[in-house]
């Protein structure tokens, strides 16, 4: 009896007689044979059917398939060097398990991405979206094995917030029984300063909303977020830590999903192998300094746009820091630059190719007294901070941490322009279905 | 100069000396020697300092330092069997980093659950706390080191769905922009079902939300729950999967947290020893006979309370499975039982000594009229559903898939009673803070 077996199995299988399910990619058939390309979840394969190897009956049915119907295919492999993943199935029986009805939204031609959006739950079926979730997915697993053999302990962190977060006015909000308000979290970051101080090395990586009315190509109402926290460990500590991390993603992606890049996604891998430590690093004044010099009219004390980001890396093979920006451009916790109290001890990590900011990281205020003036600077509502003073009043210690935005991080990977193709179900501004 | 270490790495220091930074966690003297227990995160040490051995500085300032007070401690290493931890250190300097206000909320005496809830931020610090945090992090890697060795990929769902789930009016709600309302979701599922067709064998593992007022030890409005979904699997594969997957994550907490487990949670490491496959089934009917001769009112129909499930697994010493339960008593996306349409496809896992339910799975109705027709029983927006449906249009497939609750996961295998300690800032119904 044949063998149940999936497409990545194949090569364990050669000569014998297999079964798969799948679903239907293509199908042509020329006079007496007819070839059906089939995909089910972890490859692609081609089956060719010779009228006279199969019933009539089969040989008939052939004929009404549709794109994506269901199927069980039984048939020999063979190696074949030309056919896609190597291997070829000579068929002797095509089942029909479930059909597809005849007008399958997404055809081999182009679509507009309003389309393709709005069939969000099947463009995920297709090849390139597929390579981006597998992509996506090591890139995690190389995220949380890194810091896993690095002694840090994943520790989440609530979603169902009071107001706590880096601003107001982006937050969505919930009414939580009889308490009031609840909004959902910008950021684990500042409860990762509760359990640094619990556990060492922490990490949370979870969902995060903003509810902004951006609608540029690298922002999303829900993405992930990384964010690792880290006892001990300064801002120069801080950044190695995201080098390192940087470096590690790129290189068991590329390692594990070569296949993928080259093929489905079209990257050239020679830049991401460019991707070595040490990561080029300028300051936010000499970062200024060559904007302008480049014919920006960004004046010191502003924040990064997006433009400035891509000039600011443009000669760079690698990401680049960009550190320490001024007070004012960034969120009240971070730590004031001793040598520069205009400044604060932070990082931006900008991805070449114009991918932009894919990480901001920071030392964090340890200082009980500059920590409270700011969060009194910026208007926040003292009383849902006092947790996070206690953690100053009770031996506080020097910790640093960042946020490393996942979908950022892959649409670079992937060479992919928008990052709403780096998760499978994108929320924006317009959009909330499926 | 003294290397900085972690306490974790002491033993490849013995004789050395080293520099360690933490907070204070203890601390008694005794004339001329002072004792000071010290954690950082890794682990504890105990540093031994007698008067002789430092400045007059360094001695006097032991008197004033409060517990938790954060420190850089220097000495030398020394091997001792009776030390927590298997290490000692004889100490040379005790350098305050950052003092410890004096009234520091949690002693080492019993506090009330409400007085340690509010101090969720410093109760972590608590070796218990920290065990449990340990524990859960080594659940979260069992699992997804079990999923990615058999090819499933990570595909994260959206929080913020339109009206889906298992039932409304258990639902948090907020405006999204000119959309209307966003739900926060109960579930990944529907949405793995879309993506299992995609990619085969999927999963999503993130944060789940339910508005329930439920105020048992059992429930947390924002709780953690794996979610994978598998193509081309029926019920029974489904429960095998469980099966394995419970054995596995069992399998490596106790190989990597027995220390954990033996001392800091006290926790009868042999009980958990016994989860080894096969686990026992009971088919729902056999488990309402049972329930029934064991003095239990319930009807056939009714679905299994707390203490039912408490009931029924009383006599086993490994999880045990209830399938196929009434239609009535389970969602609508259930399979219909093609050998009793009274019933579903369906398991629910019962863990040992009163744990209860710590999973919930189904193979799912892939027909699209039999589909169709639940939703509409059920009173359910169908026009939210429309990509749902679409499933069951363009090849529907046989699927299965389940959840397993995180928190009761870690709650059963520490052997916590309540699954709020489980979670770093759970989440109730009175509790929203810190």
């Amino acid at each position: 009896m044949a063998r149940d077996v999936t497409i990545g199995e194949l090569a364990a299988h050669v000569g014998d007689e297999v079964t798969i399910r799948g679903w239907l990619h293509n199908l042509r058939s020329s006079g007496k044979v007819a070839f059906l390309i089939v995909r089910d979840g972890m490859g692609q394969v081609q089956g060719v059917v010779s009228a006279g190897d199969v019933s009539a009956e089969v040989w008939a049915g052939l004929e009404s398939l549709a794109y994506e119907a269901s199927l069980k295919i039984t048939g020999t492999v063979r190696e074949d060097e030309r056919a896609p993943g190597g291997y070829e199935l000579s068929l002797s029986d095509v089942e029909l398990l479930g059909p597809s009805a005849g007008d399958y939204p997404i055809q081999l031609k182009e679509h507009g991405v309003d389309f393709l959006l709005e069939h969000r739950h099947l463009w995920l079926r297709s090849p390139k979206q597929v390579a981006i979730m597998r992509v996506r997915d090591e890139v995690v697993k190389a995220i949380r094995d890194f810091l896993y053999e690095r002694g840090f302990v994943n520790v989440d962190t609530p979603i169902l917030t009071g107001a706590i977060g880096e601003s107001a006015g982006t937050l969505f909000e919930t009414e939580y029984f009889d308490l009031g308000s609840a909004y959902l979290a910008q950021t684990g970051q500042l409860y990762n300063e509760a359990t640094a101080a619990a556990l060492g090395r922490v990490y949370c990586f979870g969902p995060t909303f903003r509810a902004e009315k951006s609608k540029t190509r690298r922002h999303l109402t829900e993405f992930w977020m990384l964010e690792p926290e880290v006892a001990w460990c300064d801002s120069e500590c801080n950044m190695r830590l995201q080098e390192d991390l940087v470096c590690y993603i790129v290189g068991m992606v590329v390692e594990r999903c070569r296949n993928l890049l080259e093929d489905a996604l079209e990257r050239d891998i020679s830049k991401l192998e460019a991707v070595q430590s040490p990561f080029p690093r300028l300051s936010y004044s000499e970062s200024i300094e060559r904007l302008q010099s480049l014919g920006s009219s960004i004046q010191w004390g502003e924040d990064l746009g997006a433009e400035d980001e891509t000039l600011v890396a443009q000669d760079y093979d690698r990401p680049v820091f960009v550190y320490n920006y001024p007070k004012t451009a960034k969120a009240f916790y971070m730590k004031e630059n001793p040598e520069d109290p205009r400044t604060v001890l932070c990082d931006d990590l900008i991805a070449p190719e114009g991918y932009g900011e894919i990480i901001g990281g920071s030392q964090r205020e340890d200082d009980y007294d500059r920590l409270l003036a700011r969060i009194r600077e910026e208007g926040l509502p003292e009383e849902s901070y006092g947790w996070y003073l206690d953690l100053r009043r009770y031996g506080t210690y020097t910790h640093s941490g960042f946020g490393l935005g996942l979908e950022r991080t892959v649409a670079w990977i992937c060479g992919v322009p928008h990052i709403r193709e780096c998760i499978a179900f994108p929320r924006t501004l317009n959009r909330l279905y499926p």
